[in-house]
């Protein structure tokens, strides 16, 4: 073919069609709460209590709901520094989107088994794979520099790509593992994850 | 980074996320409501019977569905009214997605609960919550005044912010208090509001 | 408030909020037709035979994806002609959007009930509130003209609104009144209806 | 009428419909996929063992994935070669759109039935079904060579269009005919067709 802008993608097509993925990911987590049934329907005591069961599962969609928030920002930030959209560049943006639009099975999975290990390391181990997935993102930038905004400082992004790496799927195996010794510590370093970034970047102002 | 630009949101991407988040709330909503099972099903006379008792949930369904579209009127009043979406901001408005995104919740359970203080007050908290992310939203911006658009009366802006601290949350409190003197009033009250926000701001052409 | 701009809504905003809506509908449609469940898992022969009595529920799905469709044209071909979105255009918008993100509740009911009449006077009667909602659209524009775009024909609009008040939600009520007498007469009108508009429609190149 | 311009579709607002919908079907399809239950919460080995079970439906789902990631990457490609949407193309385009927005149902069916060659001739015909309205949109485009953009080459675009009849829809037919000597076998070519996607066309970057 002779049009070489045929080759690349629209990136406001790509970011339309990413932003959906996130919007609905982010509304179908609350649907894996449903509502209880209780026999005595007019008792407030007993819809109280049987509310208060569902706290595991609102906790662990709160926790969801900001990681998806965290991975939103994490991909407008990438989307900003391209400036082209290869072919390899969409398919590893569709292998992030798929890891992404997995996370409400591991969200329900962990609102259900809360007490049970093997729940929370399906959950870390499937959001490293999401975050390693950003990482491939970075290095495929990295490889093909024509893709990345003139603008952009080589020295820091190679920086932020190796952190990346280390950074983001560490962490979230860190957390599977620790729920090996106990359940509710790996659920409190997947709950820290959206939280640090959220203050730690406020804070920086960027 | 020395890229300033790179330290704010696309206010444009930011407005499709929040935008798909609001259809998909809207359009869920429905799904609560299932078609129900009848022994007869050539009996007309049976389903007609069976789709009355589903009144109740038909009736939460549209007040939640009026609440969300007022929702959204203000979320593009305020988003009109920003020239900037810094971090902080960003975080602010996920917070309101995030009660906004729960709203399905409530609404089947008030569908569910018509009768049960309970599940009435639940939906009045979690509506009040959402309406005081509004005003948090509004107090970032006055604390951070460049991000608002330069045309913006200060005066005015502070006024309405005021205002909506006091009128937004409050009113859904009233309505969840209300609910424990008889639950059609708490209800009366959340159909109240949107009705009154359409006709109210239509008249004033605004 | 001094800034008439801020009196009227973003098009795009709107515009984006309801093919958010329209698409979500369309996609949630599908959901109604379960997995059926059969006792020897590989056996073709069971399978064929449970998934043929799904042909009810499929029908229903087609005919209702069409008449999204054809709702979709219009709106576009309406938000074409609109210069300016008042408060009360955008009520009347959302008025609209209530009655089509109802629509996947009486197709699952039609889809059930087959041979029922009250599901398909139901289904009709949801679609007539639906077309007339996109009347009180064009009313509403004839009386205030200063939304319309300034190249339109307005004696050809008012034709347009007229035909529109009797045409949509009159062949809406027809099939349901025929499902009085056959509910396959009344599907038949339903399957009518957006066939017609896509070949008379076609044909006009319009 | 007299105005041409309303004669056409907004390929925006038709590309962001389209865009909602891929987006709404990849998401919806791990919804198929539900948290299993077992006796003994706490015990990771019968989680795991449960967990394990739902293999060929994760297997489906992400099949299905990249499939439909591959249709968006058509659909982008076929849209940027359009320079007008007459209505026969917006009515193709929603054909296309039916089937697939129909795909959630035979992967379901696929997960659940991964050894009935039936529920294998459904997935494939479906598929056999969508690859085709995708030449019919190349066929009606060549009809009416003003609606394509005027650097086409023509003789390119036929050669295209013949190829994309021969081979969409026979590949997956081959799938469905294949399942009839083993499910794996289908599976296999199913599976095939979007990895061969990816990679062959990464390799031509284009």
């Amino acid at each position: 073919m002779d049009h070489p802008q045929a080759n690349y993608f629209s990136k406001t097509r790509v970011e339309a069609f990413s932003d959906g993925i996130f919007a609905i990911i982010v509304t179908l987590l609350v649907l894996e709460i449903s509502v209880p049934e209780i026999k005595d329907h007019q008792s407030g005591e007993a819809l109280a209590k049987a509310l208060l069961q569902l706290l595991p599962k609102v906790l662990s969609w709160i926790v969801s709901f900001l990681i998806v928030c965290v991975i939103w920002v994490n991909h407008h930030r990438i989307m900003q520094q391209l400036k082209i959209i290869t072919h390899g560049l969409f398919w590893l943006n569709a292998n992030l989107l798929l890891w992404c639009s997995f996370i409400p099975f591991p969200t329900a999975l962990m609102g259900d088994y809360v007490n049970n290990p093997v729940a929370l390391i399906v959950f870390g181990v499937v959001l490293a794979l999401m975050a390693f997935s950003f990482s491939l993102i970075r290095m495929n930038a990295l490889k093909n520099r024509f893709v990345l905004n003139d603008n952009i400082d080589i020295t820091h992004y190679k920086k932020a790509t190796k952190a990346s790496i280390l950074f983001g799927p560490l962490l979230y195996l860190c957390g599977a593992a620790l729920s090996l010794v106990h359940t509710y510590l790996g659920f409190c370093v997947y709950a820290f994850i959206p939280v640090y970034f959220i203050f730690y970047n406020s804070a920086k102002t960027r």
